[in-house]
């Protein structure tokens, strides 16, 4: 956590003197910081500002601050990531790191290796919480859009094609095509990350037909999670 | 698991026939594969060859094969990940993802901030099979060399120049560099990722005098596992 997020409606107070009152927050301040009266802390608004601040008093149940400078919010990574819909264990990570990351938005989509169960984790009630630790890992404040599409063939028929264009070309992981995944581009993308097990042929097939570009990463087959950062780290420098 | 790999020892059979018996491995390929007889299987040998073999018979307790060719290992990344101890739970993935992606070296180091009961954890104990993991999803049967130092001075002014030259340099991942994180770089290094909050001002003055560059990842800071991935898809593209 290296900002707290505050919701918008904890800034609302007319005598500019917030409250951070979630548990989770004021437990991990406790437990890595031990502000005093007195101590800057870090503190965004949800897609707002970023500001500095200056602790006023801290107690069991609340920190009371009083924003002294605003700070710059990191710039995003011109990248919508389209991501079969991982197994619910490793979904929390994947969020997190790819907001972390900077990623502007995100679909997450089904796929025929996506077990069906997936769609009823309650952990895709809790996208929120996982951006949020993102956002606070990452310092910055901007929630990317993160949209759900269960099914395959529709996605990449009708919307995937709404994204794509010459300046924003899509690249789909593939770790048996012929191309080498670009590296330190200068445009914006889509970037499709398939399942455990990759997407079938057929899939593969209707997301070229429709406009993607299958990119290898070498002869190293990587864990979804793995993939994504490393491939956003070679993208973009 | 993108290939069995099986131990050295398992395969000094005079009859060129291979069992497969570990529960672990046996319980992935029922889960995920359903193998038959005269289906194909990818299979390495640690630390040796890899090859393709064909099933010649399945049981609960054991699957048996033969190799019918040999098949290329991917190539390494020329890097030595030196890496402050990881929590405990971070350590197994940080693990399995470095291999995965081909380092030829680990050194876990100490550091301030690397709480020192992490030194007691028993996941220490089991890197060999943390290895075992990455190797298995990668396709790879080299496993990398990975050492401790528990002591955090030693290390840098005794062990660590012994790997820096100007033909392989050590770049330290520091989130207040001023210099950026080289990208796509045609030769060897060392990476040197710090502990959740950072090395402390010492711990980095400390590196640079013994011949570290420090180097910004950009303005949003990572968490190691992520930061780790993310680099080398950064520096070897």
């Amino acid at each position: 956590m290296n900002i707290v997020l505050l919701e918008p409606d904890q800034i609302t107070t007319t005598d500019d003197v917030w409250q951070i009152e979630n548990p989770r927050q004021l437990q991990h301040l406790r437990q890595h910081i031990q502000l005093n009266c007195g101590d800057t802390l870090k503190v965004g608004v949800r897609n707002g500002q970023r500001y500095l601040t200056e602790v006023i008093s801290v107690s069991e149940q609340q920190i009371r601050i009083r924003p002294i400078q605003l700070e710059a919010i990191p710039e995003k990574l011109p990248v919508h990531l389209i991501l079969a819909l991982p197994r619910p264990k490793v979904l929390r990570r994947i969020i997190m790191d790819a907001v972390t990351l900077g990623v502007e938005r995100i679909s997450l989509i089904h796929s025929y290796r996506v077990d069906k169960s997936y769609w009823q984790t309650p952990f895709l009630q809790q996208l929120n919480d996982y951006v949020t630790l993102g956002l606070e890992q990452a310092g910055d404040t901007i929630a990317p859009e993160i949209q759900l599409y269960k099914r395959f063939k529709p996605f990449v028929e009708d919307v995937l094609p709404t994204f794509i264009s010459d300046q924003k070309p899509a690249y789909v992981a593939h770790p048996y095509a012929e191309q080498q995944m670009p590296h330190a581009i200068q445009h914006s993308c889509s970037l499709i990350v398939g399942p455990e097990g990759g997407f079938i042929p057929y899939e593969v097939d209707l997301l070229k037909k429709n406009g993607c570009q299958a990119m290898s990463l070498g002869n190293r087959i990587l864990r979804t999670e793995t993939a994504v950062s490393h491939i956003l780290g070679r993208l973009f420098i």
